[in-house]
């Protein structure tokens, strides 16, 4: 049994659900201290945030991760019990083995073999982990990131352990992400009884042409590293729950992911210009979760390119696709960062599960990185 | 004080919320006995139906009503309170005023007064009076009806106390009621998450073209009776509550007030073609609850428009809209039925309200439509 799957079997028996760390980074700070780093405890409310560096000097090498993971959801649903790692056709099955406990112990035993191999190295390496990455996310990487930022520690380059792949390891890694905005649009009418038409004015038929013209909206072609911005309705609701009653409101909630061909603003402006044509009696209001960012092709993308080749024998496809990520807090600060990590399939699902095969290439993987980063 | 307003003001006190009679119907039928009625309780699950009939011979005239009242609402918001009726500038305030005890004890001492007049006169007059119309109505005014059908016992003329007055009193009396239907779609999509359009198939987008084709859908003309049939969403669902995930399902409820010019098949017809150009993947059933009904120019409706002319010196308006009354049970049996009681202005509200004088108006007016059919 290798040292990166003892380690994530050790991690995912820690019942460590957001934003609860469970002795998972306890674990980490131990290994990474008896291999020279310093610890730095960075907790905020009910996260706990660990900063590990080994090193001072430029440029800086950092793993960036989450102990936490989301619920299991039903648990008659799983074969197996979701804390109890269990091994079964070369497959570890347990809640957070693809997210992302399996890259934590990869990241460990890769920064193992770099350091063994490689006495004198250039430059610093350093872990980011965080227990709020599944939840809320504002007192995690986002306020570690602060704090480097506030004493001027940059990080220069950043591999972040989400589960990047698709079908086979390492066919994709993740070069950037989407922005995200979510919009709350109420409509306004006039309630009344559904047999006096002429005395009500009805909401959800006033949707009618607004829904029309912003679902059939084309926002953007995307680029060369984007996908063209999409649009999605999650919730819609009106009624009072009787049929015969229309109703005074309807509460519209959606999202867009962007490209970054467009600004929140421009997403604001246009979509309010078509309420406005339709309404003049609306609230619309808005919470941007993340702006657009991309790492171009270039040092890292060519070192994590190259390291993937060599293991596997094939490219990756460099994608900006996939939900939000800790990357978004980090990017910004410039840094050059991709999200590397095992196949996705079974993430946040029953089952959950990893190839412990692919773990071990991951390991070899993130410190060839190193290697090519570093040497 | 009047005979009827003392009625009246005897039937508020008595808290009679839906199915429960509250002694209401023991206080009539006392009343009625005395007169030569012939009392017949027709009881359903918890509902009180009164069947009280003097004489044998036809016509049949029959006074429809219920003692049942809806809930008061906010007491806080009443100005007195709602089980304890309170004169005042001219008005009785309770929960029921208008909607229909009033009209109850109008209906009472018309038929006294007529009784008292005329000791000899045509047919025979008839009370049906339930604990039921605000509520479900399944054990009330139908099932009444039902019996006297199966015992062939016929109703020629049928007067409801429902409040048809608009502005003032006398303006307005139902000649019939609109048809209702409620529709209930479901639209299946494909849940997911926003961030994977690609994945999902979000059914508040497929609902686009069918909200708009359904509401711009122009439905009928109406007749000399009926006014256009109107078609209402009351609510619309769909979503998990939170804002990145598209939901898999939507479900819609609507309901069509309809004229006589469509039947509910037509409307269940042109409905589904309408949803079947735009999903293939749906639910819709439907409830009708009523059908359109119509007691067209006649003896009785010159009977009231004769009576209403002589006490308030102005011809009713002869309508069909509002929202259903138990008219729809009786109707269909082949009686000539039209409603007339007080203004509905402050009809299931706080601080519902008759006007004293009106009460007596109707008294006198009843007696005359009385005298004109019986005479």
């Amino acid at each position: 049994m290798s040292d990166t799957l003892n380690l994530t079997l050790a991690l995912l028996k820690k019942q460590s659900l957001t934003p609860n760390d469970a002795g998972c980074m306890d674990l980490m700070a131990e290994y990474l201290q008896e291999r020279g780093f310093k610890i730095e405890w960075m907790n905020f409310g009910e996260t706990r945030n660990m900063w590990a560096r080994k090193g001072s000097e430029a440029p800086l090498f950092c793993f960036a991760g989450h102990t936490d993971v989301v619920p299991t959801g039903p648990l008659e649903e799983w074969s197996t019990p979701p804390f109890e790692p269990t091994i079964k056709d070369g497959l570890v099955y347990a809640r957070g083995a693809a997210d992302m406990k399996g890259s934590l112990a990869a990241m460990m035993t890769a920064c193992d073999r770099f350091i063994t191999e490689h006495s004198t190295h250039n430059g610093s390496i350093s872990f980011l982990i965080t227990s709020d990455e599944e939840g809320p996310a504002h007192d995690g990487t986002v306020k570690v990131i602060d704090t480097l930022n506030q004493r001027k520690e940059k990080i220069d380059f950043c591999i972040v352990g989400e589960p990047s792949s698709h079908k086979r390891f390492g066919d994709m890694v993740r070069v950037g992400r989407r922005g995200s905005i979510n919009g709350y649009l109420t409509l306004f009418g006039k309630q009344g009884h559904v047999a006096y038409p002429e005395l009500v004015d009805n909401p959800i038929h006033a949707l009618a042409p607004i829904l029309s013209t912003i679902t059939a909206e084309k926002w953007d072609e995307g680029n060369e590293y984007f996908p063209p911005t999409s649009f999605q309705i999650s919730n819609i609701n009106a009624g009072t729950g009787v049929e015969n009653v229309v109703p005074g409101q309807l509460n519209l909630v959606f999202n867009l992911r962007f490209s970054s061909e467009l600004t929140p603003e421009d997403i604001k402006r246009r979509i309010t210009y078509i309420v406005d044509q339709n309404s003049d009696n609306y609230e619309l209001s808005w919470q941007v979760s993340g702006l657009p960012f991309l790492t171009e092709k270039g040092t890292l993308t060519n070192a994590v390119e190259q390291a993937i080749y060599e293991l596997t024998g094939s490219t990756p496809v460099l994608s900006t696709g996939g939900g939000t990520s800790d990357g978004r807090f980090i990017a910004p600060s410039g840094a050059q960062l991709i999200e590397l990590g095992p196949i996705n399939e079974t993430i946040h699902k029953v089952n959950e599960c990893v190839r412990i095969d692919d773990l071990d290439t991951l390991s070899l993987t993130y410190s060839k990185i190193l290697e090519n980063i570093l040497l």
